[in-house]
């Protein structure tokens, strides 16, 4: 099959040790062609400083992450989730970031109401779409594994996503993690549905055995997922973007940066 | 809306503890009606002197724990584990179980085949069915929550199980535990979709946070599942049968089961 897209580097896959600053110089030191800050670390380094360094490095911005969070206790949560995302808006427009990352929250705290915290993502979404289309910024709707849906996202499906984007129409898209979405039986069928829609693909691997429910994301090639087969069934859909690796490890946080990105390297030309 | 089924106790819920005749008389001096064994407990106490407890303590066996487990690296490997749900077959009859719980295996180890190892799932069933119609034996697919898909199911989801029943027929059903489903989309259409097919119902519940993939289910009502409205789905497709716990968690392990039992009976009566 074809070669993957050219890469671009999450700075979370490195947050323990670099700032975004430190992450723009490695990506050009690397030869990386991409970023996607997250915005700790874009608003500690300042948003207009970030947005100058990036564009003078040539660096191409793939996502912003993230916006989302919607659902809170009460009205003055979400009203409050709203207006952050709104700032998120205003950052990635300001960076020309390919797409805003969506993840879009789970319950609030003590709910057991799944319906209602999907009602408040979709209602926190046709909050902040017309201010994504006029900024020109895509909300990429990124489905989460299912075993974070109780604390980060009720949006578990690649299927669950393109609905939404469906009732949300211009605008708005899809955010692919290998990792969220490589067990689903549907994902061949509703990738094919995709079309266009792919905004942004990540990369990483699943380990087994996975020891933590978030932070032991494996690298591409040391786990059990076909990576190439779904991207494969991405550019079918007509993706040909960049190949965005988005590792939450305790493993690879406590490495040298500069030896995770050239390990990254090496596995984006071998196992992606 | 109606009182939850009568309880049975799922025995990997006190394994640490006890072995299955101190299950029996458990239940017995609990008043709980019914009982699911694993098959370790299940074998170490023999399966005759087990049918003729269980009988005389007048329990119900909603099911035994567990056939599966297909996928295999080699021919030799796939027809062992074939063998072994013969065993299983035979032992469900002996007992008079409800059903065999199918939990359906993962990939063979340091395989990326997803597609691969599904089949070998649709193969492994297949080889069985007519044994266990031939038995009396229902076998009751349980999709697995996506977080065991590489290891323990590459059955993930209701819908899947459903279409598998559908081809294989008759003699197999879903076993439906909340924890493995409660975060799908899809759930509330799956179950109406389901009709006479659920075979078992299995109850606990998802903690916020989980610490561990495996051993941190919570006891109902401690996490985020709406275990009433997914018991209401089920008796909306027809089920009218026991409401079996499941617990697995090494909280509850390490604590007297009389206690465990007490509050599960408690739990089973305002959280189910």
């Amino acid at each position: 099959m074809s070669a993957p897209g050219p890469l671009s580097l999450n700075t979370v896959t490195v947050k323990e040790r670099w700032g975004l600053a430190d992450c723009i110089e490695g990506c050009a030191r690397h030869g990386i062609a991409g970023i996607s800050p997250w915005r700790d670390v874009l608003q500690a380094m300042g948003v207009a400083a970030a947005a100058r360094q990036i564009r003078d490095a040539g660096l191409t911005v793939t996502g912003l992450c993230r916006g989302g969070m919607f659902p809170a206790a009460d009205a003055a949560g979400r009203a409050a989730a709203i207006e952050d995302n709104r700032r998120a808006i205003a950052e990635a427009h300001a960076l020309g970031a390919a797409c805003l990352v969506m993840v879009c929250g789970g319950l609030p705290p003590g709910s057991k109401d799944l319906p209602g915290a999907r009602a408040m993502v979709g209602d926190g979404l046709h909050a902040i779409l017309a201010e994504a289309r006029a900024a020109g910024v895509t909300l990429a709707l990124e489905p989460l594994h299912p075993m974070t849906c109780a604390d980060r996202s009720v949006l578990s499906t690649l299927g669950q996503a393109l609905d939404l984007c469906d009732e949300l129409g211009a605008g708005t898209g899809v955010a692919l993690d290998v990792y969220h979405v490589w067990w689903d039986p549907a994902l061949e069928s509703d990738m094919a549905r995709a079309t266009s829609r792919i905004a942004a693909f990540h990369a990483c691997d699943w380990l087994v055995p996975t020891t933590d429910l978030v932070f032991d994301r494996g690298m591409m090639g040391d786990g059990c997922i076909d990576i190439p087969a779904i991207r494969g069934m991405a550019e079918a859909a007509g993706y040909r973007g960049f190949v965005e690796v988005e590792l939450l490890s305790k493993r690879w946080w406590a490495e040298d940066p500069d030896d995770v990105l050239r390990l990254i390297k090496a596995r984006h030309a071998t196992a992606c």
